[in-house]
């Protein structure tokens, strides 16, 4: 896992494509970014037809939108969804019309706190329409005379798109990868998680004898992944050993590991060995409600071992669901090293196995293996890997597992994948 | 429970008409306050005969004193019973004579480092007599010439009276709540007990829905607790899950929480936890065989999960088992405090349910349901109530009950009360 | 356990007989040495042949060694064996001849960091020969002439000597108690171990009614251990509750204890309570494999709770492994000590029982079995004994050790073994 195949200025060219479509749940926005992503991941595009009953939700109408906009009293254009796609409340309903500014002002969204940020805001499940303006343009607008508003959007039977591939491994115990799809304009909370996920793909596909199976979903948040999750729950809660939910992890802010419900399950032993091991600065939260698709991952009926590796949270920086989440927000270097975080925590979950010894009675004489030499000194230089050697059989009772074992001595497991692989081939140990 | 039909005053005056009764663990002043307090508790009275065996115990003779004194040898009167009832030792055989001062001595308890104190002595298993005075007005004695000694008492086969109720609720699941009257003239350690359980039995028989029946036991210290416990021991073995012996709860000292002989039980998670959010000034404290008729309940054969909320802790004040346990010494309004202590606490343990989610795959639509807005803004003020009803929804696995769930927002149970009650109307959520 | 049949000055006697002998892994030397000790402690001797498979192990040769020195080019004897047996390598082969510097500096050990000491060095199983010198003394050596070599030494077919004893108990249930004996001219990494060993036997035979029964292994490091296991693991791990490896306890440093693999085990709750509650200064540390024979003992075919006491411990002290570990590095004082702290270890796995309470409904009443007066002041004297009497019934349910019962009042078992006896005697109280 040396020589990743990731470029910063690659992810760059993929964002600057993706950056000014206007997605959302459904439509083609988000069906014409599929088609770019799958230039670097070959998910297959399941359409789930409006009206569909997935659980306790039913798929909406398909939203689709051409142009929009506010032409003032003094005839000048603003909130044009060409400009910023922010502007327009997400699944607003077709409208044109002339209106007060008393009328109109009730379809306004603005945040005071952050004047100069036009809000992030969606309509899904109640039909209306409505601007995100930020404070200050809102401030000056004229409050005589009518303003002209043009809403060119369908709202329609039609369908949500749902991306997904699964990567064969040597067993069917998987992982699962998951992001969202859906948000128009937007950098960090968006575009880092399809476009980490992408590469991250391109780098595991590479990896020969991959002892999970991988599984990458990337639909659009809630409704999308509640979909999904309606064709293969089953199935993965059965196979799931664990999984990260790809959000918020473009900019340089430190990692943050964020629990499934089980705090001391396979996934949250791994992923804490990893970073901790890395040396990288990261903080390790429980899991809570609030957040991404874990809630649907997590929800008490499948309860599945997902939880999420990020940089700036959700809720946790200023710029979130605003105009500023934008480009000057992320950095592409930092995306890389996400990548190699997130392949750094999958690398400890494939390997970390559980060992077992076959001389069990007795220690394994280690000089007729070569594996020692016949007389050491008390300060041979390679008494440290010699140790370990002893170290790992003297565990090696089926009941420890390799993070178990160096974590006795304080240790990464990386420091003992040759040890390991040594005494595989003597025949002195065995894997569970 | 919010307005508790408890009154200080009303409290004061059944004080101050116990109070001069000199009851024992057996006789006609422990039936005298018992009739007193069936005015507000309707014990049933069951009496124990004298001979009859009780586990390793057997009841012992029935006591009663008309009088007590001694005159000394300048004619005046001391140690008058009928001033105060502590200056006889507790079950003293009857006597009359004359005596030296030498084999008088021998019948004097006093306490050299209270010297303004009567210590309160007893002597249940030995047939003796004795006299308690203050060391003040003992060393004032003379030691020469005759001391007329009268005690005017009987002991004879009679029976040991214990009170006790079932406040029946819907389930057979029951809560005990102890306490014991045996001791004459005392405040703190006595009269607290028997007077703050008769006003709790007044306050929980108001309220409705009680899913725990209550078990009411007031009784002479150990040998009518065991007597009560050769009865319905059995039964209570299979019934309670939870208990408090009720003493030492009259003044305005901070609260002392002493866990049954589980230190992580129903009983103790739900008292901290009503403890720490109430946010009143309280220390808990493990089991220790020292205390009052907790020693029954948790005695290996019984092992119950009975526990004591306390003020000023008996061996633990210096007024303890002295005259100076009076009425100065407590507070009727920290009485009422006491009350509402236990009221909060039963509550939690009413009212600590385990949820389980009936649409449990992927998150429930609140919005189809009017729980939830259709579009919320980022810093919409309904969010901290909507973060609880998803964070609710989430853990209603069935596995955790709503301490659990509270406490991983580091919240109270009472914050989700309303919360609960929503989503079992909206047939989201059942109780297990 | 209180007059112990220790001396010191007889301790050091043993030693300075023991001191010259070279010992090995086999040959006259050890049995030398075995037959010194068996005046102590009755070791039966085991002979385990040449060539013999014992798990994944084979019986080397056994050796011998007569006289072994060097001659410089200018006539001075060096390396002389009859003054410092550990100048020659031990199991080195037999060598005759002149040698150039060059060649004769290949079978030369020295520790630069060291520069007074001769280091210890073995080739138990590569035939080779060499000798150990000071740096001193080598930096002085010529670097021009002839050297003449002598070794003569013995490397054939014959056995491996190994002592071993059980000491009959009460129980099956067994402690082991094991030692080396390998290494020639060593103070405290050697001859402490078997000499601790002899004097501790001597002690515990004397005890009566010992519940467990004592194993005794004293064997070459290693080879010989692995031999003993290959005749008796089986019966061992069926039979063995805990024990200690018996090395590097000559000296006055701290206490160590090293734990079993399990680290919540008997063995390890018996030794922390005894060490913590005799107020010597100690440390617990965890399982490491690098140590001595607790390797073979826990080696994960036979996982057996075997721990180790020691002072300085091996890796720990400078002296470690030269000749600097001499007879100036220990004291027979501390030695005494030592056996004592084994002693006091063993005591308290000897009566760790678990109390069970034969009158377990309600308390029983002590008054009629005179164990507690019939009447108490609040500040009688005796009541911490009474409070112990009541706290050991109240616990006594057959799911509490004396430990756990004992340190829920911070106290050591050692305060309750008279009123446990008391308790017996009375039939309140039984052993589980």
């Amino acid at each position: 896992m040396k020589s990743l195949p990731l470029n910063a200025s690659e992810i760059e060219q993929y964002f600057d494509r993706l950056w000014p479509i206007c997605r959302s749940i459904s439509g083609n926005g988000l069906r014409q970014s599929f088609h770019i992503l799958q230039e670097i991941i070959p998910l297959e595009l399941k359409e789930y037809p409006t009206g569909l009953s997935v659980f306790d939700w039913e798929i909406p109408k398909e939203w689709n939108i051409e142009d929009a906009h506010i032409i003032t009293p003094e005839g000048k254009k603003i909130c044009d969804f060409k400009i910023n796609n922010l502007h327009i409340v997400n699944y607003s309903i077709p409208f044109e019309g002339e209106l007060s500014w008393e009328e109109l002002n009730k379809h306004f969204f603005t945040i005071e706190a952050q004047p100069d940020a036009i809000p992030y805001i969606t309509s899904y499940y109640k039909e209306t329409w409505g601007f995100c303006i930020s404070w200050n343009e809102w401030k000056s607008l004229s409050r005589e005379g009518l303003y002209k508003v043009v809403i060119k959007s369908k709202l329609e039977p039609g369908a949500i798109t749902v991306g997904s591939l699964v990567l064969q491994g040597e067993t069917k115990q998987e992982i699962l990868l998951s992001t969202y799809l859906c948000h128009p304009s937007m950098a960090n909370n968006e575009l880092s998680g399809p476009l980490c996920m992408a590469f991250l793909y391109r780098a595991l596909a590479e990896i020969p004898n991959r002892r999970f199976t991988y599984r990458f979903v990337m639909a659009p948040e809630t409704i999308g992944v509640i979909a999904y999750l309606a064709d293969h729950g089953a199935q993965m809660k059965k196979n799931t050993v664990g999984g990260y939910v790809m959000t918020c992890c473009g900019d340089e802010a430190p990692f943050v590991f964020k629990q499934s419900k089980n705090p001391i399950g396979y996934l949250e032993k791994c992923t804490a060995h990893a970073l901790q091991h890395s040396h990288i600065e990261h903080s390790i939260i429980p899991f809570a409600v609030g957040g991404s698709d874990e809630r649907q991952y997590c929800s008490p009926g499948f309860n599945l071992p997902v939880g999420s590796i990020t940089r700036s949270m959700y809720h946790r920086y200023k710029e979130y669901h605003t105009s500023l989440d934008n480009k000057s927000f992320i950095s592409f270097e930092a995306m890389v090293n996400t990548i190699q975080t997130y392949l750094n925590c999958i690398e400890i979950m494939e390997k970390n196995i559980t060992p077992i010894c076959l001389v069990p009675f007795g220690e394994p004489r280690m000089g007729k293996r070569n594996l020692l030499p016949s007389s050491i000194e008390p300060n041979d230089k390679r008494r440290k890997d010699i140790d370990r050697m002893f170290h790992l059989i003297s565990w090696a009772d089926g009941e420890h597992d390799l993070i178990s074992i160096a974590e006795k001595r304080n240790e990464s497991i990386k420091d003992y994948f040759d040890i390991l692989e040594q005494l595989i081939q003597e025949q002195l140990i065995a894997i569970k």
